[in-house]
């Protein structure tokens, strides 16, 4: 047998860089997590110990924190392009990099009925991600971006039913026609090459498609949470044709009526306990199949 | 010596409930975490494991889930008001309790400009709080109500420095004339009997207080974090006279400047490295003193 | 009436201190989370942002670090009493410190069947803590010592009962003969004057109360948490006389029997669905009655 | 263009399962956190709401709770095989199935100088995982299994340096010699079909891996943390041949050495502070490569 080093890969992750835009009175915020990883002729290090190749995660630190000045933050997308070809072009080692953002959302606090022009309220839980992959140098050289939010919590307390499911020896759920939909989504979707031309608009298409995925939850009549994810995907391909594939990850978050009629009071879905765990995750991936696959776009 | 039982407690921590007002298609809902406590003559469950005067906490949960019909939730003052004055006017061996409510916020789904009937989106971290103590029966029976929020994440990009301290030989910090600043608020106010006669607005109270203290944060220009907290504090008790102490608790969250001349950059106030710990923690007691303090309000 | 600052305290919170002892091959290791409070006369800081007697958060940051080395750690107790001694002592706006510190336990790898000189592995969740009060200047100096241990987490599988309850009208419990009984322990115990004199050994104290606060869980067939923690309590300041008093905080980590005989599956007690939410929570403050009690170390 | 459903699962995630063996007075327990996911011909349940070939998220958290009855949990491997065949066999829509485990430790409470019968202490923070794949049937079928840890937490406060790396212009990190090195390993190693014949030996092959892994970690001298990555891998297919791919992900715990010198101190690798974020993250697959890849096991 011969034991061989199979794959490696290394960065800096979780980068909390939080960038101020103060040009005028009127300040802008951004606030981000940045992880940096690297892809490339490091198997020395790993093998020998020789580290003659590797850039410290500590340089990628630094880097992500000078770029949010030198090259700045129009976008999250825009700005872990900037990184990643950074890394992929400039340090002579790196073949590949993949650069994720995570954005936390702050809105201006109101004062005297307008939004402040340096103050700031965190706002919602939801998170908007993004994750560039570049690889190769010169006129091969790919990069594919992955746009999407995570912890977007949605809650419907009617118009979804669960019912007509599989039963085996184990079975016990009891069918409803109205119950409580609650869900945490992540949703990620992959742009094709019409996001990677100027002048499109990472901002604006984060904006339609966040809308279409919860118009759907709010207006779709779910039959299950698997159709609601269904529907979900397809408005949100349709909404922004540039985008090609939406992956959709969502915990049914459970909440159980609470059974007060021991105590002789009625309860027509108005109290239910929520519970933490275990809970239902279903998952979809919905592809505009015009467009080829790109698995390592996900790697 | 002698080894006794000086004092003791129990409960039932942290019950989910959700509560959604079905009566019309326009359903309301509210989301809480809700924890009984029980004082009283339970000695000898500890002494000698005689559980006849326990109200389990079983029990209890059932209680705070059935008042959530029985009672609603108009507001969680009120709520916790019920609950706490059941438990020690119906449960024999109980003289005291307290009822600890969070409640966490929600906002209608925006669908074609409109916030929708029945589906909602979690805005926030921010958690609204109530903790309400009753004891004792009949005329001589006191009830206490707190009020508060805890995880509103405020920051300001200008408008605040730190300068003229004291310093000793471990003191390397620098002046600043123009810092970061923020944090994640925990704010507690306690009513004086005034708020405890029929109609009075907790939820009308609580949207005053906080507005009164966002806005101390964002046009106060800050000499410190424990400025800002007095202003604050002062201005929610003028801003809502029924209050009358409130205690603030704000970690200082730090936000360094990134050093970018190493690399030929200039930094001005613009990037950031978000740290997490360890961080300040400034807290601060503001009361109207023509009201007696009420510290059983707190235990 | 007259907004008045009632009190006010600040420190630097979470300072991580990784202290590591290398005077010979074998290395020794303390792992901290050290938290520092201020009190004194920085009421100007708060009512008119002068800061001139606030000895920054920073400093106190370096100083925590400074201490690990000039001072050492030979017991987390003895190296919270230099801290905030020193603040009292030498810092003169300062009144009064709190330090709190958390330790974290590790063990040292076994390799070869011995341990290894400088490489460890973290073991357990458990974590012990101290907190140190220190107030007033000269022979009018008064010292409280506080330690503990909490995410001490505990399970029996059997001698646990809970039987001839309370019921009242929303009681749905059935009495259990057999159960599993957890926890996730916190206790503090407060020293007494004779722990503070020289020579007094915090680490072989902690060693005592807490196998003694084990054995009792472990052996005491429980009629309730309640029981199980007074024997916890008094087994511990019988073990240490030179602890007076002793705070333990327990919830109850509710296993549950999962219902099997739908599927026709027997199941005596031996499969359980482990809950989170809510939990019982039982408190109890056990005091040895020859010691005046002391409610300012607790503040 | 066509948007289609291009890949789907689902399942029930996070069943908290304690299981109790108590064939005599000395029990056994294991504590598990389970999560199942099933493949198949789950179509209709997206594309038009029709469930009739879905088996209830609640019915597989059933089927979980019961198998830890039906079938004991022997190891977490065997016990997810049964699992996931019995999903597979059993039930006719499901092609494939994935059951995740993760196992708390726990051992003994030690009383009187011995391990107690029914008493445990919760041990550490490490988690024992099992991921278990299985798909297609009768004689086609496969299976896959992974074995692994995470949340190992591991520091050596010596025998750990960093230098000889790559520079660039944003590279301000100096070499070192001597440094603590820590992280929190997590290790996913795939058995070969070997593994999979009666009598193998999970929990004996999981201790060896384990003790394999620790010891590289403690003895050698590591020129970075890649390099320590890369010998434990190869120390762990070494030592257990059924074990054929192992991939290792270790974020780097920086300790950072205080800056004492400044007020006179001085620190020669004694007094550190342990940050949190950001963290170098390290990750490397090594394999055996007499044995055939196995993409799909790790989906």
């Amino acid at each position: 047998m011969s034991i061989v080093l199979a794959s490696h890969q290394y960065g800096k992750a979780e980068n909390r860089v939080v960038r101020v835009q103060r040009d005028s009175a009127r300040h802008e915020i951004v606030d981000l997590n940045v992880t940096t990883t690297l892809r490339g002729d490091f198997a020395d290090a790993y093998l020998t110990g020789d580290q003659s190749k590797v850039l410290p995660t500590d340089t990628q630190k630094n880097t992500v924190y000078a770029y949010a000045k030198q090259k700045g933050v129009a976008s999250i997308e825009g700005y872990a392009l900037e990184l990643a070809r950074h890394f992929v072009d400039d340090v002579v080692p790196v073949t590949g990099a993949r650069v994720d953002v995570d954005a936390y959302p702050w809105t201006r606090a109101q004062v005297g009925g307008t939004g402040h022009d340096h103050t700031w309220v965190r706002s919602g839980s939801e998170v908007r991600t993004a994750a560039v992959t570049v690889s190769g140098q010169g006129e091969r050289q790919v990069a594919h971006v992955l746009a999407g939010l995570k912890e977007l919590t949605l809650l419907k307390s009617t118009g979804s039913q669960f019912k007509g499911f599989l039963e085996d020896e184990y079975t016990t759920l009891r069918e409803t026609d109205d119950r409580v939909m609650a869900t945490s989504l992540v949703a990620t979707w992959r742009y094709g090459a019409a996001a990677l031309e100027d002048g499109f608009d990472f901002d604006a298409a984060y904006a339609q498609i966040r809308q279409a995925v919860l118009e759907q939850f709010a207006t779709l009549h779910s039959l299950a949470l698997q159709q609601t994810l269904w529907h979900m995907g397809k408005a949100a391909l349709e909404r922004v044709p540039e985008a090609v594939e939406i992956r959709l990850l969502a915990p049914n978050k459970h909440h159980f009526d609470y059974d007060l009629e021991r105590f002789g009071v009625q309860n027509h879905g108005e109290v239910f306990h929520a519970d933490d765990r275990p809970y239902g995750l279903i998952q979809a991936v919905v592809a505009n199949d015009a467009h080829p696959a790109a698995p390592e776009a996900w790697a």
